[in-house]
């Protein structure tokens, strides 16, 4: 277990450090009244394509990437550092490096499985940055905490295959920048339940193609992100190429996508938590109602000697399973990533709530981004896996270690 | 302590279960339609009126008000479930029998403490429901959980009032029925600590009066309380006799306004969790991830259990404080005011929160009521002051009891 | 739900409280001390034996047995002020008033089930406070949370049962005043699964019975009630007149005995609990460190103010439930007595837990009665059924109500 | 940060284990019956001697002594897995290791500050495991939480100090092998707060020492750990030459020596959180309650799962508290000392607790270790400061990173 960041994280650190200090921060006001000036969620402000060259000119560019031919070649332990910073400012930075789910994911499939056709047309310029994309995997129908029931049909009709099903949760796609889906449907439906499905890309502009509208977040419409689509896909057909690897391997690439999904949203948890920690040790300092200010009182000084230790040890776990899932790999370290898909949300969540606490209503208001940020930590106790599925799995695997011998 | 339902209560109670039932629920989707349809948050819908008809026919109608003359004429502990049957529809049903915060609160000030000739003018059409209020308290650069912070000024000149300040959380002032505000300033800014304030009326149409927007709550506008408005006064000229009570009684008629206001809060989320424990409950039964109901898995029903006994202790002790209002007075039940402030948001938010991982992406979206129940439960562990507040509140009236004699 | 004292109740309440004043608390260190120069932890002190006398002088004798004939009759909800009032100081009050566990329940089974004969035999002397009895249902080797897994033979032979098992957890065997235990055993072992058992009356010097030695609990070994023994009954036989009620009811005595036994429980445990709450609220006056009282610590005022949250609302729902058995019986009340058995031991822990920690060193060892009080508190969280048994019943049965129709 | 265990640790790993199999678990039974045979908690049974013997004679001593020249010289990063494992058995390994509370201290105490003469009399009997030594710095009458409350007073007299004061949480002090007390007084009353107190070596059959009991610990008398007694201390004399250090720098001294024993102390106690997993797991496969094993039940695995993200956390945690004493230093490493001394015996409890509660009734008695294990954790959020002593101190520290210039 060596944690230490070695010489070219130090670099991209420094680099990403001073990049959020001169670039990133400074511009957050302004990108929120672009986007209430542009009187659309989902337009990407002027300030973001800035944000975007700048970093891109510090070498700050899809870090999230372990493929050294696409992307910085960075390991999960390398990376885990960056992510967290960029979760600082969760609705700017990771765009501005080209690191936002739900492209990181999708960017992985379509480098490992995708033909070369495809990386061309939808990878290449998602590595560039010129559009963004979408995951279509979640049903409205079926409880999809079991990811082997959902049944969005894709059928082959000679050269093409034709998708027919309703999809909600696919994080993205209502971004003005987002030009395709990745989508997971079930190619043989009399096959074993974990060969059924099959992933798929298709372009957003596929006739058949419609989005409905974003499911909301608490009220939040979860602009940054590109929304959370409701998609219908009515018989649409895209060329037999565009699967992913092959019939029947979806399920197994959907895994494959989740492990990396879930640490670098818990890497950027962290991040958010400690802007949460920010904010609220600057406001105790700052309040003073009955005549003595918030750091002088004994609760809050509760809730900021609590944050520090439940951010330490969800960081050293996160970095742990990173470490883990660089030497091991992703399926020796499944224990270890249920655990932090369960801890970091709830951690940052706690965090954040006594952040909001400390500011009384401007933390529930946009006036600070703390209420925002909370409900990025709250639907991650639901998405990618509720809590209650991680643990039930983890309980399981350690349980293993004990059963008595027949 | 006798919390046993009079006959009374009971007659109220059979009614207001049937306009639930027969008029209210059956009605929650027309009213996000016509809201959706209006594009515009604060527009009352149609359906409201109607419902607001039919209620008043059925005398379910200014429940809240003791006073026999202008209201209902019932106690505290009378008024209380039928508070509680009223949120578990919040955004329509207290409006629909004129029992809406934040104008319940003012109808009681303004039966109070207005003049004949203000009673006629705005006590009136509020007891018609033909206008709403607004409550203009809280600042936004000042600590107002302690009240006796407030700096807007209230000047007399002459035959005037001239008022200069800016508030925020003025809790119903953009609803498009809103008319005329209650505020709280400084007349004697050398006086007394407690003596300082005194409470206004003020008609939003005054000149100077500038509404700048309304506060977010975790994303929502909040558009049944009429939104959370940031409102200047600039140099607002009212006649004299627009003081509520005399000169200097603010503070103590802001006190008086509070206690009733957060009774009724608390037993509103009552019903709110209670609402949101049928959501559980019912889906419980629906769902099936991994091939068995939720209701079958442990976990699930250890929530249901725990909810059920929170609600139900959180419901006496909201029960036991309504009679202790009616018998020894609300300053006798200040502990207890305190204690529900503090446990009955919490208990909900808690409810709430199980409810909304029961349904998972469903939960956190407005596809269920449950996330926008939530965020009242949460607001609610700040507006009306902040838990800590009341905790230290209490704390320091218990520990009396056992001060050493010197 | 009327929770009012009434005339009676207001009677035995001032001469309890007066009772304790005047005579228990003074003695509590007597009691300690005579205990530890017996030597023996099982032997009754004679300070015990004079507080008898002095209550049963009051009339503060056998409050507990609802049965006019032998007892005071008071209803649940009459003696609930009562038992919590004793148990302020449980080490001694409920004995010194003959309304200890386990005799309380036992008593309640003679007088409802046993022959004259016994009656005479056991019932009076315990009516008396001459012995004390003990209470045989839970074995070491079967998962008893579940009692029809309970195996214990009682075979008939003749005109005797012969019994046969090992029983733990036999509260009160070890007291030098415990002359009888009941027991709880298989009549037919064919039987319905409710319908298999028995219960019996067994004198502890009936050849072939052997205590073995109390359990601890968290290192004390209950003096007060008399230990919690292991016992074995081998080959011991008893009249056939001995057994309660009929072959085969055992099942159903028990259930109806554990009703009133959890909810006396529970009244206790909430004079615990304020016990402790006196002692930290005294503490927090008295103790300066760091130069400045704990009574105007923030974090202590927190605990303070959560303890009487949760004292209040726990006592609500114990005074609901007592209400409920009076008038709709145990059966009806079955939700509630599941929600206080989980509830208020839970409370009790948690303020006794607060109470210790603001004694620091003191807190956990016996120079304060706050560790031996949240062991109590903490048995009970297993005893008489644990938590997670009850929640799982009292969930089951709120689903009921939502169960789909089909 | 680089956690991992070097071929030293490796090794010394691989021979603890081996020696835990082979030698302490196969003889806990042993101990507890020749403990509870010599009638007499205090008296070292037989297996100990064996045990130390045989893991001297494996190298297995002294490792908790960073010192090269008296001890193993092993890092904090390296002792921490070693003493996490013997925590696993906390009754009996520490103390065959040479590694028991509170001698490491006090052996760190005499190797860093000792006169020749005394290292000669009094370290290297403890080293070599002959004799036990108890620690004095709690005083009953003062809030000892503010080590500078402390007044016993040591006096100059020439050529010796006298000493007069009362101590209690004197660990150690009971053992019959105990023979030496470090005790921490007053030497300069006028002095600045922390250059007032010195530590003496005071031998335990210096005449005016009287030890008159031990304090208990929930019921429990602490009999590994020697006890925690009470001490008078009644004009002792000692030679000036058993000072350690010089006059004044006491106060430094302790902070000095409660960095590490904190440490081995939340080291220990992941040990015992693991212990109680192994426990928990292993009921959870044998124990079938209502027909199916816990180990199916979605609440136990909640609590397996829980239990395993906890105690990962907590260890990661403390590992990185190693790491940064050995690398800036015990100060340097202040907040995340105060953050595991928080943490860690929370978390033990916790783990612990839920461990209990699979066993029911056996987890409560001395049928397992589980509650013996529990009261240790429980202590330790009191024992050497605290828990609110240490938020307070950590959250001040955080706060200064925020401190507005002025």
């Amino acid at each position: 277990m060596d944690f230490a960041y070695n010489a070219r994280t130090e670099e991209y650190r420094e680099s990403l450090l001073d990049f959020m200090d001169t670039h990133v921060y400074p511009n957050e006001l302004r990108y929120e009244r672009e986007l209430a000036a542009a009187g659309d969620a989902y337009v990407t402000p002027a300030v973001v394509e800035e944000l975007k060259t700048e970093a891109r000119s510090r070498g700050l560019w899809n870090l999230f990437l372990p493929d050294e031919e696409w992307g910085a070649g960075l390991s999960n332990l390398e990376y885990a550092p960056l992510a967290e910073i960029s979760g600082r400012s969760p609705f700017i930075a990771p765009d501005a490096i080209n690191c936002a789910a739900p492209d990181t994911g999708n960017m992985e499939l379509l480098a490992g499985f995708a033909s070369p056709e495809l990386q061309r047309r939808f990878l290449v310029p998602l590595l560039e940055g010129e559009i963004r994309s979408c995951f279509s995997m979640t049903e409205p129908d079926t409880a999809s905490s079991d990811a082997t029931n959902i049944d969005t049909r894709i059928e082959r009709r000679g050269d093409v295959y034709r998708i027919q099903g309703r999809k909600w949760w696919s994080h993205g796609a209502l971004s003005d920048r987002c030009r395709v889906a990745i989508l997971l449907g079930v190619t043989d439906p009399d096959g074993d339940r974990h060969r059924r499905h099959s992933m798929i890309v298709v372009p957003l502009d596929a006739p058949g193609v419609r989005i409905e509208r974003t499911t909301t977040v608490f009220g939040y419409v979860d602009h940054a992100h590109g929304g959370h689509a409701v998609i219908h896909y009515d018989d649409v057909e895209v060329p037999v190429g565009h699967l992913l690897g092959e019939e029947g391997g979806g399920f197994a690439i959907a895994q494959a996508r989740l492990g990396p999904g879930r640490i670098h949203h818990c890497m950027r948890l962290i991040g958010m938590a400690e802007r949460a920690f920010d904010h609220m040790c600057a406001r105790a300092h700052e309040r003073e109602p009955f005549g003595r200010p918030l750091a002088e009182q004994g609760v809050v000084r509760e809730w900021i000697a609590e944050a520090r230790i439940r951010i330490e040890q969800a960081r050293l776990l996160v970095l742990k399973t990173a470490w883990l899932m660089d030497t091991v790999g992703n399926k020796g370290a499944q224990v270890e990533i249920s655990a932090i898909k369960v801890a970091v949300p709830e951690m940052a969540a706690w965090v954040i709530d006594r952040a909001i606490q400390t500011f009384g209503g401007a933390g529930v208001s946009d006036d600070t981004p703390l209420a925002a940020l909370w409900t990025q930590a709250r639907l991650l106790r639901i998405a990618d896996g509720p809590d209650e599925v991680h643990k039930m799995s983890l309980a399981k695997r350690e349980l293993q270690r004990y059963a008595p011998l027949d």
